[in-house]
């Protein structure tokens, strides 16, 4: 007997193969009528929707989101490798369009999101019955699966780095706050500079678009001299660096920078750059993997998966002990 | 050909099974020139370690932690029935002691450690080589595999749900502080709570074997009149309910409480509790497939993981609308 696919249930009931996928995946487009006749039909035929769709897995990026580039080609190729590995198929796309989004589920048996996305889009994904694995914000104990890197846990080890250095006096420059994984970094320094009795940690958050040098300048003014400033991301930690030395400050005789990503920039800057190394290859390989359990493993534990891949500290020359 | 085993290279050498035993796997007791006799004659006889031990899971349990029981026979039961599925036997132990975890670990392919246990014995145990998952504390991107509950997205999740009801003064009631999971569930919280600028949380710390209902009446007149508490455990919650309702508080009319744990004892008192649910035997379950990727999967990526599964809020009658 050959496999009953959305073509067979067309073919059976005269309908387009569009219509049938809108049916089957309960969207709008189609009549009540319809949808009922094409379930009946597929019900009666023994379609299984992964059948036609069972060897390809979607990755969808942000397109939105240039800071992270770096960081989504590693991911990528995590993704890639271990696709490669388990014999799946791979659709790449950036996008935040609804309607590509779901045409890319339509095709695939499972998906991993990288980045931000509307919630309407997110909803219309997890209605269409794959698996879906997420790497960025999720609601506290919604139940999906998350793959990403142990944020919180690299702002308690830059904490610990930079007070075993002799710091007090912190910034974290935070950027844009809707990252999620930014406000956890945050936190994760927070909790071991407030057990320091000792410590100041300031957070400056940079609105879009806004003036980075004046925000910048009244902050080292405004507050008791900082002398180490943690980066939401490396980016920001190229803007830090170059201001401060415009300033005249020497580095890290007179300041400390840590980046957040270790990309590129981080070793073509002068001084080269203490940062964060975020192990995207490996996120996206344990995402595939759970993907790929999910898919196919009938036995693995139904519980929603937090999943997350400790970074790593690289030490540069952008750090260095505590001003006398 | 029969298989080497440690008796094997015990015939050959002429030493004892616990000297062969000692000398491979790298511990103290015997001679450098012991060591090395051991190892060579080992490698000449193609001794492979994991052979002798390959199907044998150890779990191990904090053997002071009573308020955790009904969370661990639960990550037992998941331990427990994945290691079925998967074909491995079980050694379980509560002990804190250096040597019966060291011969445990001799026994098995893969160790399960749970709870809170001394640093050196941690030390110990990661040095016999064989893969190790962890429950509790890690420090800071510590390179090692941990499997857990989501405490800090559970912390979030009471705090929005505690809003949601109109409370505005909360406490949270910490008992020991050295739990990790509690002090992730306070920053979910304080999360939540900080960013409402109406919302005052209070933090309170019990000494262990100090009055109770002392700490309590302090904190009650103390601070502007709290009408909601999030407890680190249920045990907690009990205490909680029970001298607000000896001070004449009626549940949940005056005051809500939350516990944590979803025990027993929450749906045995009056008014029944409002908590969270652990996921204990999803953790269990999850922890047996990591370390069996870690012993059967060549390919499984080497990165350390942090994995965690989300709890969920029970909600019964011991909240409420906050009193106007």
């Amino acid at each position: 007997m050959s496999r009953v696919t959305i073509q067979t249930i067309a073919d059976e009931t005269g309908l387009s193969k569009f219509a049938v996928s809108r049916a089957l995946s309960g969207k709008s487009g189609v009549s009540e009528a319809t949808r009922l006749k094409v379930n009946e039909t597929a019900i009666r035929l023994g379609y299984r929707k992964t059948a036609s769709t069972s060897r390809v897995l979607g990755v969808v990026f942000d397109d939105n989101d240039i800071t992270n580039t770096e960081l989504h080609m590693q991911i990528q190729n995590g993704v890639q490798r271990e696709a490669q590995l388990l014999g799946y198929a791979l659709r790449i796309r950036s996008t935040r369009n609804g309607m590509e989004l779901e045409a890319l589920a339509e095709e695939c048996s499972g998906l991993l999101i990288v980045g931000l996305h509307d919630e309407e889009n997110l909803r219309r994904l997890h209605n269409s019955g794959i698996p879906i694995v997420r790497n960025s914000w999720l609601e506290p104990l919604e139940p999906v699966d998350q793959v990403g890197a142990t944020d919180h846990e690299a702002g308690s080890a830059v904490g610990r780095f930079l007070l075993d250095l002799g710091h007090r006096t912190i910034v974290y420059i935070h950027g844009d706050p809707r990252f999620r994984g930014r406000m956890e970094r945050l936190y994760g320094l927070r909790e071991v500079c407030e057990r320091a009795p000792d410590v100041l940690l300031h957070d400056l958050i940079l609105e879009e678009g806004r003036d980075f040098g004046e925000a910048f300048a009244r902050l080292i003014t405004d507050i008791e001299k900082p002398t180490a400033f943690f980066c939401a991301h490396d980016g920001l930690a190229l803007a830090v660096i170059s201001e401060l030395l415009a300033r005249g400050y020497r580095i890290p005789r007179d300041a400390s920078v840590v980046g957040f990503g270790d990309y590129s920039a981080a070793q073509q800057i002068s001084p080269q750059m203490t940062t964060v190394k975020v192990p995207g290859v490996d996120i996206g390989r344990m995402a595939t993997r759970v993907l790929h359990q999910r898919i196919t493993n009938q036995d693995f534990p139904a519980c929603p998966l937090r999943l997350h891949v400790p970074c790593q500290i690289i030490e540069r020359q952008s750090t260095g002990p505590a001003p006398k």
